[in-house]
């Protein structure tokens, strides 16, 4: 047990998991909501991070999806503990169009060792949030894995 | 039909397909091989691309998985057609740490509509090459979508 | 397009097309609600489709996952088309224990070739209803194979 | 620890825990190869396990493919442990028509606690051995969970 982490609120926690987390300051990733079970990553769509369609890449689609979901069990996991993606499994139904991209993760159910979550990417225009994108994850908890 | 097409060589399909992927530039990924049926893509490691524990993020390694497997889906199809990722499943099995990962994409069926790939990414230092991801990936073959 | 078709209601063709597959009669699989976009199947907990720990087996629960999910795509198809399993994931998250087992699947998003679909299975028995497994499917539209 | 246990083969382990699963035996499944890290499991086409296209059922399929997934993955186990599927994907890419089914599990990754796996599922006629099915899966080891 770790008496002090205990005191951190889980949302302290994940704004600063996800500030040290270069790949999604690369790609322009936001966290924009943590609740306990969801947690919603804001994505604007820019030239960087296109594929060869014009749509935004479906990597970086899995990307927001996976840390949305897999932060929306951390929020659920104990305070010394952090988590690890073991597996996930996208489907992209409509192609990655829009002023930005909003990935809302949240858990199915939560275990001790493994969680299940999901993700539901919605690409947000003017006038429109069209789902472009649906993830299935299982999550490990690591008990004794600091974050560096 | 699209005649002119035909007379292009898949692999120059594909690498000037993977030229215009703005998000391969973005996280340095680089084409390194394309035979018929198989497609490789080396990413060296570098910090702008990590998650919070220090090792390459999921979706990165995603990305690149991602792509080999439908490049080795695209060297089977008809030239006059493109390919889009249906979906994919991914099994991270081991910290994506070393001096560069490499991406094996191959088919395991091609399809007329539908191609069925997998993905292996290794983590490779000067003495190891260690296995890191494991994807499954279903690609949809477009007959009339152009890339732009 | 096949006007006689047409006119058979989708809850109809789907209980005639659950009644032509032995096998969702072999593990006794029941066929409990059919409504736009969702489809119910129930199944006994019986001797015979256990695995080794005494639970329902894995794969049984999957197939009612998958067929409730896959005729879920059926009520919004078109009349003359049939759905086909492209593939399918599941989580099993908890032991398939108890006096039953519901199978509710839905529509994602309803395609003109290809179906997102989910499936939530649960475990009943007289006191609770619990999560024990969770599918994301991909359904293949086809518009000219008719079932035997 | 259990010194017994680690004296039983781990060939004669899976085939006693096949035996007792009662839905293997329910669509005539049969264990007919065991060796480190892969596992065989054979199963003729009758009627009793159709859909409704006259295909074995898909559901059926992820069956024997899971189960010779997982039972891999027990052949690499520790002997006084079980082996428990955590997830699953698999993609369905031909009727499963034919004599026999082959399903051909092997190990991609052991691990202390999880391991990786794969499935590759066969439709055997007189003349051919047809791919039909590919699955990926995840193993959960369990240190204390006896089978009944």
């Amino acid at each position: 047990m770790c008496p002090d982490a205990v005191s951190v609120p889980s949302h302290e926690r994940i704004h600063s998991s996800f500030s040290r987390q270069a790949a999604m300051a690369l790609i322009r990733a936001e966290l924009t909501d943590v609740q306990p079970g969801t947690v919603t990553i804001t994505l604007p769509c820019w030239d960087g991070i296109r594929q060869q369609h014009g749509y935004v890449h479906g990597g970086v689609v899995a990307m927001i999806a996976d840390s949305a979901a897999g932060y929306a069990a951390m929020t659920l996991a104990p305070p010394n503990t952090s988590v690890l993606t073991v597996e996930y499994k996208i489907n992209l139904v409509a192609p990655a169009l829009g002023k930005k991209l909003i990935a809302e993760g949240s858990v199915l159910r939560s275990g001790k060792t493994l969680s299940l979550t999901q993700a539901r990417v919605f690409a947000v225009t003017d006038d429109e949030k069209k789902l472009c994108a649906v993830l299935q994850q299982t999550i490990m908890i690591c008990a004794d894995r600091p974050e560096r």
